[in-house]
């Protein structure tokens, strides 16, 4: 089983990926958990390029090709043979960030991102997605909170994360993969209404 | 003025470009030369990963987006600022490299990797492309000659060379800007061929 956790940047994807892993885990399952961009050797040389914030220049297409080969390797190198050898794999972003990011968000054609996903990802989707949806307003107080210092992909406009949140709602109308989760809820909260739908799952599954 | 030059590695395209560049200055020409991948601060980040040997682990598929994507920062970043300014920009190596190497030789589909291209160049098309087209045996006979050391993306092997040289002169039927020189011919009498050729044109967008 596929899982990715989606959602805007401090939207709680990361904490409730890691308890859904405990939880499953503790159930007795062997996890192979990966953040986006990285996860590889290759994978995370790209990240550091990704996320360094010398790296002002970067233009649109540049970023959407760079998080596509950090992708690529990801999928092919750990992702595939994970799911091969049974293991449930978790995902923190996978290509849905790059349509609602880069395509919605950047403007860069949504039917050419999509060719450029498949590519990414050898045709691999996801069994449930969890986006996890917060107001864009939101993005700013917490990060006042959780932060001093912003990297560069987290220094972009309230316009921006509008659209991007707008192509999010739009890419999750399209299959029924998503569960949108209302990211104000509190984290236990959040956290049981995942693992409800994780179990039923793996129980269909198991089948 | 959009020259590139292509060809299979050590079939002589960076002597010729730099030839090539030293005419055009010497006849007054301002001149913008750039080599892929790299010819930016991100691009060169992006080659130090290409072409570094120890990366034997990377997946055509992420190679073809790193390719993409340092091609994709030179093209906003140099060449078309430089076009725009009235610049000659002369490249050693551009988008059909990628097809030619990632698409014939490594197997990519062709047509995914068009739109690839399309998208990384900003649909930038050369106005002229020599391909210098050598046997595929030169090769190893001229890397013996001239290094100990390989660095990765020499690493491959012999029918990979042949279907790259194949592709590059299916690549070359399908448009004029093509020029297939003689790569077994002596260094000064290509660069005569290839100046003649870059006169005439120049001649031509005068009038």
């Amino acid at each position: 089983m596929f899982i990715t956790f989606e959602g805007l940047d401090l939207c709680g994807k990361t904490t409730q990926a890691e308890i859904l892993i405990q939880k499953l885990k503790n159930s007795g399952f062997d996890i192979t958990f990966v953040r986006e961009p990285g996860g590889t050797r290759i994978s995370e040389l790209i990240r550091n390029i990704l996320l360094d914030s010398q790296n002002k220049e970067m233009d649109p297409i540049t970023e959407l090709f760079l998080f596509s080969a950090s992708r690529a390797q990801l999928v092919r190198e750990v992702i595939i043979p994970s799911l091969n050898s049974g293991k449930i794999v978790i995902c923190d972003r996978f290509y849905d960030s790059t349509l609602a990011y880069q395509g919605y968000g950047r403007g860069i054609e949504i039917e050419k991102i999509k060719i450029i996903n498949e590519l990414a990802s050898s045709g691999l989707v996801p069994d449930l997605t969890f986006l996890i949806d917060i107001p864009v307003e939101e993005i700013y107080r917490r990060r006042k909170e959780k932060y001093g210092d912003l990297d560069r992909m987290e220094n972009s406009g309230l316009e921006f994360y509008k659209r991007v949140k707008h192509g999010y709602l739009e890419i999750a109308k399209s299959s029924d993969r998503f569960i949108i989760i209302d990211g104000m809820k509190k984290i236990d909260e959040i956290s049981e209404q995942i693992w409800y739908i994780v179990f039923e799952k793996l129980k269909m599954k198991a089948k």
